[in-house]
């Protein structure tokens, strides 16, 4: 059950893989990824995550690559790893050449990718709900499109980190409330489950869509609209949701107790209706 | 004269250097850079360059690397590659890792350079003044650090080269006039130079420092204060200051004539000087 890597074609151990350094990932973040996670050896949402590849490469103009060339790559690499519960990184970046903004000539991509074991939420954190913190979002402004510019991110899980919580949430300057550093962000007010619209602010998360169409089979009022950073504070339930993040519920913002600082019965629900959705996929 | 990079104190031809693909910078844009060019076979402005990359490393909190260390390779690397007038890149990222948002245990820095022959801005563009186009400044909130999360400069030049002109300027929602992809801009308008003062939306450029300064010694007056798309277009002057760039004017914005349309006589005097400075330097 070996972790592994993948470099245009060719798989090593991860520690083996390399990239030239003028790959344009490297110099200019022009590149874009994915994560997809299996659960009991069977990826989760492979379709759903190469669409949104797709969509990233086309936003950015990058050339046209065959989902099924890449659909394949992935399952090969995942096969050979054989890790039952993996998480899969793909990152294509637009290719490599002297340093220079503008595109390239070549319109030669590079894939790459790494086959690690999940780096899985402690059991606790999902009996009991985490903790977050929230901060003015500094990122850019097409946040839609999944990319590796994610310095902000970083900056801000950091910061998250160093202040004793598990994830900060990006806030923008009229505190409507966006998503946290890797997983989108979902309230629970007065019955209702409302989370932000999809914009060039948010990313359109796989588990984020998966957990919308839940809330319509279980006839839960889901409302896809902009929310404040009081309504944050002041909501039944929060929740996050993400490829690993899954359904995260927050107990806590800004030191801020959240309901009655118990995971609410929306948030299981979810939870439980996701893991039944994997199981029976 | 080959040209040569650096990787972690190995020098190899630039095909040959390679970075893992666990590089933070290649799956975050967790690094820093600097463009530094000689003329005649001398580094200009290098110790200008080592203090704005220590900064921004202090502003990332990348653990500190010793500047002497940083300047020893960066002038080996200059000499073993023996090209007068050469272009060399550095970059350094916060080290190799597991993926994971949150600062690696690692303090281990990457340190990657390439040296190659200056990219020289065509004589003619010198001689008449070269065109621009204005777009939205949708980049992060820390334009400031000089990071590789350059996506959106990319997009931004791209966008330009498509239009048919040579760069693009970002402009901020309020209409105040930030800078172009790579160089800072400077208007001037009834005989005052005009730049965006230092804020966390512009680089603090090397050469944008020169001008200044250059503006000093030959009696200009010289303002750094906000100024708008507006005053852009009805200046009597506006060029663009970078290490590449150097002093570059621009005649032509949105398809808009500046000035008279030709090059004018502040522009003409502050190469001049530029140059006069590089020569005695």
């Amino acid at each position: 059950m070996p972790e592994l890597a993948y470099v245009n074609g060719k798989i090593s151990s991860i520690e083996m893989a390399m990239v030239p350094v003028e790959d344009r990932g490297y110099q200019f973040g022009d590149a874009v990824y994915e994560v997809i996670v299996s659960y009991s050896g069977r990826l989760f949402a492979l379709e759903e995550h190469l669409e949104r590849l797709e969509g990233s490469m086309c936003e950015l103009d990058f050339p046209p690559i065959s989902r099924e060339t890449v659909r394949h790559s992935i399952q090969d690499l995942f096969k050979q790893a054989d890790l039952p519960r993996a998480a899969l990184y793909l990152q294509i970046s637009r290719g490599v050449g002297p340093r220079n903004h503008a595109f390239p000539e070549t319109r030669k991509l590079q894939v790459v990718m790494t086959v690690r074991k999940v780096d899985e939420k402690p059991a606790m954190l999902r009996r009991e709900g985490t903790a977050a913190i929230t901060l003015k979002d500094f990122r850019w402004g097409r946040c839609d499109i999944k990319t590796v510019q994610l310095l902000a991110n970083v900056l801000a899980k950091q910061k998250a980190t160093e202040s004793g919580v598990d994830d900060a949430i990006f806030v923008a300057e009229d505190e409507v409330v966006r998503e946290a550093t890797s997983s989108n962000v979902f309230i629970v007010a007065d019955g209702v489950v409302i989370t932000h619209p999809l914009t060039q602010n948010i990313l359109p998360g796989i588990t984020r869509a998966v957990v919308i169409d839940l809330c319509k089979d279980v006839n839960l009022a889901l409302e896809e609209r902009f929310y404040y950073l009081k309504d944050l504070y002041s909501a039944d339930e929060v929740f996050m949701t993400g490829t690993i993040t899954e359904v995260l519920p927050l107990v806590k913002i800004d030191g801020q107790i959240i309901g009655d600082g118990k995971v609410g019965p929306v948030s299981k629900q979810l939870y439980g209706a996701l893991h039944e959705k994997i199981n029976n996929s």
